[in-house]
């Protein structure tokens, strides 16, 4: 007999292809790690994190763990922003790293030449003979299938990052935790399962709606940016209104009333008591409202002490994942439908 | 006979009020100077900017435009935050400026507590005899009227902030620039009036839009938010998406469409090109679009250099003061009536 999670069946998933696609990116952990090691032996003063859109907030958790966890400041730059304002602190003591999916991200190829003219070093995440790689000074290529793009990056990156760390003396649990996420992606399609129907259920009371609050916070304010504003706005024409959860007791709470959903994604940092009392006070007014909670799944074999480094791998999976796939069905919107982006020259 | 000009009634505005208020809080110049030249020769090595809600927000043209003239970082802190995840680099060696108009923001005052404890100095902007002003080290009284209150702490916070790059030896031509504005009240009337009729139509054609959306940048990104979240949010639940304008193309785009307004504020620094590229994108899709520019006003007797400096100031006068009467004036929900907000415990 089926358990009940083995005849959930997952829409728009490709279950053998994305964990293919995870092991490959797990494989590659002794390579990056050596680069990871050979950055931690010179004396950068700080780390920016240069994307833009999609890859800007898959940066953010990075940015926020790792700036705890360092000396040195992780600072994240929008990569449009380089050619018109100079960040600070940035200059040839600086590392940045980048990524780009497609690897020709206009905006990330114009800042890297630019960085490159400056002698500053940029390892870049991008396809093998794109733009991107032929310009930056370091190249991690992507391999990447059509599977679950986001969450294999999310596993490089933690390998060049938490790796660094590592080499530098600021992480030392890193191979312990390198070693207990060998497993995530088999973990997160078992989470996808559990959630499914949720999904299912949150996506046909929500589609609809006129305009929808999203609250994040902390580790988890990237993720809640990349499902409301590359998922939802560009991608499902749905109007949000992202809120950083220690903000939204200024002036978007008086916005909550009958018909506009609020979704609050609760962290597993220090911020989780922000989120929380976004949430009590929806609970208190009746509002309608989705607690989107990564505490509520396990991870088999991971230490307690990594959980907060997790949680926006996992909101990943059920957000912009497995929520957009019941958003796209039932708003009928074509995922891949633009209007303007990259439509025109603008 | 009058000028066009004296013939512009503001509405819901007190010219003599507002000036009066406007040359008592000019008349702090020398008290204020003589604080922060004190604060000048502690050897701080940041500043953090302490505030929540439109505090926060005022707060940040400072931090965006001191960071420029100083070596010191200037960091803005949501007063909410501080309990729950303590800020890197903030310790006895940081400078923390906090202001309240009440003196009595919840958040503002735990934080300073917080902050008295561990020795951080603390300037507080606060009205006398209230629990911030009891609780800071050093504490600017605040003695404001009912006429214009933010922008007269916009002053205040001049000569402490620039006063302070001065005598750090930071920003040279600081007197000078103190003295050109000793008349910015009288030219930020000048410029309401100038504004007002087309105050009027903007609010007529946007006050009952389902969603509004709000680019800003750089300097202005502050005052973007201010309007949005501040007043037609929580004074005026009116349904808004605030974007920043280097993050607009990578997703919010997609959203624009006939009905939906989009306000664009133009900065007059480094980002104004990156708030164009949003105009001539709304421009070329024949979108409903609005752009609040500060640079189409002048400032008699202002040197071109310290142009940036008051641009906040200028849309401040524009979106916060006039075109939010306006908007009062249409949807008819009264200003200073919420459902939430300070209504109960949450």
């Amino acid at each position: 007999m089926k358990t009940e999670k083995e005849m959930v069946e997952l829409i728009k998933f490709n279950e053998e292809g994305y964990i293919n696609e995870g092991e490959k990116a797990y494989a590659r952990r002794g390579e990056i790690e050596r680069l990871a090691e050979e950055l931690a032996k010179k004396d950068y003063k700080n780390v920016y994190l240069l994307g833009i859109g999609g890859t800007e907030f898959s940066f953010e958790p990075f940015a926020y763990l790792a700036n705890k966890k360092s000396r040195l400041d992780f600072i994240q730059l929008n990569a449009g922003t380089l050619t018109v304002a100079w960040p600070k602190h940035l200059n040839e003591n600086s590392l940045v790293i980048t990524s780009s999916i497609s690897g020709t991200t206009l905006e990330a190829v114009e800042a890297v030449k630019i960085l490159m003219k400056k002698n500053i070093d940029v390892v870049a995440f991008a396809p093998r003979d794109t733009a991107l790689a032929e310009t930056a000074s370091k190249v991690i290529e992507l391999e990447l299938g059509e599977n679950g793009g986001i969450e294999h990056v999310t596993m490089l990156l933690t390998f060049l990052i938490y790796g660094f760390l590592h080499f530098r003396g600021e992480f030392a649990d890193y191979p312990k935790y390198s070693d207990q996420i060998n497993n995530i992606f088999r973990e997160l399609v078992d989470i996808r399962k559990a959630f499914e129907r949720r999904a299912d259920e949150i996506a046909q009371k929500t589609y609809n709606a006129p305009y929808t609050i999203f609250t994040g916070s902390g580790s988890l304010w990237g993720e809640t940016m990349m499902f409301s504003m590359c998922f939802l706005e560009e991608m499902q024409w749905v109007r949000t209104r992202p809120c950083r959860a220690d903000q939204f007791f200024h002036g978007t709470l008086e916005l909550v009333e009958k018909g506009v959903p609020v979704f609050i994604i609760k962290s597993e940092d220090e911020y989780r008591s922000i989120d929380t009392r976004v949430e009590n006070f929806c609970k208190k007014i009746q509002a309608e409202y989705y607690v989107i909670d990564p505490a509520e799944f396990s991870i088999s074999g991971l230490d307690e002490q990594f959980r907060e480094l997790v949680s926006h791998w996992i909101v990943c999976a059920m957000l912009s994942d497995r929520l957009s796939a019941y958003y796209e069905r039932y708003t009928k919107h074509n995922m891949n439908y633009r209007r303007y982006y990259r439509q025109f020259e603008y």
